[in-house]
């Protein structure tokens, strides 16, 4: 996945729950080479899709990822990598990249979803530099909102 | 969708909130022509993406049903149907059924995750008889279980 100078590889640190909100909201923790760090809230079904795969627990029954996989698998399309390329409003916007043959398609995806697939594909995630620099937070201002580890 | 003798076609009549369990949960109601009716448990996250569909409400950013969707169409790859199969200790058991050209392709799925995805595909949902049969319940047992309209 070639052609993305501006974005950064960055890797899924941990999934947990964080009391941030008003509720108890799920995080998916980023993390890139220099140990900056960038926390997104995702859904709850999502939070356990990616700790899943952290954790290499499979569901007894397929989950929408899963399902995703599945299918790219029998396609025979390859999940070549997702990018986290924008934050809007407190939303960020991703893309999923994929590849069959030497077509390469680009989809409009939620991170979470992004997240759950590159997991499992093993494909990178690459963040917009940019997106990482205005929303990177300090390690221990995580440290005192955690409440729990997912699962 | 031919050659499927042994199941039926059924329909989405509605989704909401029951409180059969200890929490409450969501239900998909399916029915069919007799007006045989027919509750799934199923996940939140499910629940209002069916909903969604029902109710002609979009999503501010897209669900995995929609990104699903989203690369059938981009994949030219038609949801042919849905099958719920099978049903094993109190759990529903679904194929969904794509097709690629001549190519069909049958992936084992949940049936909240396939009814989602037939609904925006506007795709036939058919459950095999024998599973309608087992569990098919009195409309009027559901009046006193419902607790809420979703969304």
């Amino acid at each position: 996945m070639d052609g993305y100078e501006d974005f950064e590889e960055i890797h899924v640190k941990e999934v947990y729950i964080i009391d941030a909100l008003s509720d108890p909201t799920p995080v998916v923790l980023l993390e890139n080479e220099k140990g900056e760090m960038l926390p997104i809230y995702i859904g709850h079904l999502e939070a356990m899709s990616i700790s899943n795969v952290l954790k290499s627990v499979s569901h007894p029954r397929p989950m929408p990822h899963d399902l995703l996989i599945d299918i790219f698998k029998r396609m025979n399309t390859k999940v070549e990598g997702v990018l986290i390329d924008d934050k809007i409003d407190q939303t960020y916007y991703a893309r999923l990249l994929l590849r069959k043959g030497k077509k390469t398609m680009q989809f409009d995806a939620r991170p979470s979803d992004c997240i759950a697939l590159a997991l499992r594909a093993n494909a990178p995630i690459k963040i917009r530099k940019k997106v990482l620099e205005s929303s990177e937070i300090d390690a221990s201002r995580l440290e005192g909102a955690r409440i729990m580890t997912l699962f």
